[in-house]
């Protein structure tokens, strides 16, 4: 008998569905595009499909399984309610009662559960990853925006209304650069990786810079792996940029330390790609921000989810904890 | 039967123990100096000692009392291990096995637990004040320092080492006013009332006021009630410091939201005194700074502990805590 749990990642173009098993890796995956029509029961029915013949592919390949459930990712998720809520990047508008329209799809699934994409990361490298086994821990999340989660004494922080967990829009600096939700200076405007191509062109420009490798690319078309291919190739402008979002990025970390006293800070996404390049200066920026009390003493680490698969893996983690309750 | 519990605050000069009703109100009090020899068995038999009198006393009152425990509040007090470490105000150097000595006066007593005075203030209001029932809530102690405690589900969040709970030391201005703590920028620097005493002077140097109510005070001596009896008078700069503070005060409760979704933020201590003067520019500030999922919707309220009694009161709360564990 082989246990297994299905991982769903809602993406603003692209569903990605997994099925995992109890070590985190995925055996079969498929792709159903997020679509633009705004039917939301058109869309649970074609990815209700989608996992039926998942399930039916993995039994193909093992004939003992057992289904534990359904967990999904999705931005603007809330757990308590099973809703994705005025998510401003996918085509259903207002409150979608995700979980409710599912479960009427697979009533004898024992778990179907929700919670918005970086919270599911943060379980996933809690079930499989990193992180098992630490009791307290932050997951920060870095890429086109960035996200957290947060563990407390083992348990997933939902808060009040179950939107807890948004780290990336703490203000970095006041009245700041704009952010992506409307708000000032947040965290998201720095640290994400179209935050690292900002401080690229505010380099350039206040150093009037014509010779570097990232001089010749337009707005739209410089990206984090430039940055960190220019970087390694010793461009001073791409080493400059992993230098000031490391202490950009420390700051935030402190004040989430300040906040929670986590055992460890995970990172994930493009940009931890870099390495000691993004992790070294974060390290050193957070520290010299914190109280005497927590200094020398918060871990910050790379994520050990694998990058392509870790949003499924992370949202069918969701189905573990659901089950532990 | 009536059921009462201690409470104990240790502070920089004095020590406040109470004997608490399970309503929150203090049935006697007495102080204790706290000592600046350094010698920490002396202090434990001294206060031993006033914790046995005060019984006593509530024995005299009340024939039939059930003494449940002893909580005590103090500067950098670890829940997890009972200890008191490396607190810059008092005289007991390095590691204090705080709760291990009390334990020894007292071994036949129920529950005896320590944590920080900010933790025992949400604790206090919990059990007593205005977040009873309340889940998911924030309080903020605004004093000396800035001071904070945390609770999600229902439980105080201590952390990985016991010391969560320190928004106070968030950075809020990059590189800004130096903090007691020796970083820079922290929202203690700002919104603590020497904060605001610094910003009166702030105000007063930018526009070079010579006509304020504050104008004549030395640095040494304004404090936080001269700025608000000012603003109760009209005091332009008085009213801008309210003003300001708020702003700042606004930004960090916004950053703390948004690790933690409460349902509500309390505030507490001298400058709260002044009501909405603090409270309308705080709640008009935070909101700004909100992710729209989370506006409207969180509360900014005063703590309902008394003032004068509130350390005490806290520290009792504890015992009801540990003993619904």
């Amino acid at each position: 008998m082989k246990n297994i749990a299905i991982g769903v990642d809602v993406g603003g173009t692209n569903t990605a569905i997994g099925v995992v098993d109890t070590e985190g890796h995925v055996l079969v995956k498929s792709n159903i595009p997020t679509p633009s029509h705004g039917d939301i029961n058109l869309f649970i029915s074609e990815m209700s499909l989608a996992i039926k013949e998942l399930i039916n592919s993995a039994e193909l390949m093992n004939e003992d399984i057992e289904v534990l459930g359904i967990g999904i990712g999705a931005p603007n998720g809330n757990y308590y309610n099973g809703t994705v809520e005025y998510a401003p990047n996918l085509s259903f508008k207002g409150v979608i009662p995700f979980v409710k329209l599912l479960r009427e799809k697979f009533p004898d699934m024992k778990a179907i559960a929700l919670t918005n994409d970086a919270n599911a990361a943060a379980l996933g490298e809690m079930i499989y990853g990193g992180a098992k086994g630490m009791k307290n821990f932050v997951m920060f999340t870095l890429g086109t925006g960035v996200g957290s989660g947060i563990v407390v004494d083992g348990n997933m922080v939902y808060g009040h209304d179950g939107f807890a967990g948004e780290c990336g829009h703490t203000t970095l600096i006041p009245d700041g650069r704009l952010c992506g939700c409307g708000a000032k200076g947040h965290v998201e405007a720095y640290c994400s990786a179209p935050g690292m191509k900002r401080t690229a062109f505010e380099i350039m420009v206040r150093d009037n810079v014509t010779n570097s490798l990232l001089s010749d690319k337009s707005f739209m078309e410089l990206d984090s792996r430039m940055i960190f291919e220019a970087a390694e190739r010793g461009d001073k402008v791409a080493l400059e940029v992993f230098e000031q979002t490391g202490k950009w990025l420390g700051q935030a970390l402190a004040d989430t330390v300040h906040h929670l006293s986590p055992e460890a800070i995970f990172l994930f996404g493009g940009p931890t790609a870099a390495g000691e390049y993004i992790f070294k200066p974060t390290r050193e920026s957070m520290e010299a921000h914190l109280l005497p009390i927590f200094k020398n003493k918060i871990k910050v680490l790379p994520s050990q989810l694998k990058a392509g698969d870790a949003a499924i893996v992370g949202a069918s983690a969701l189905v573990h904890k659901e089950l532990q309750r």
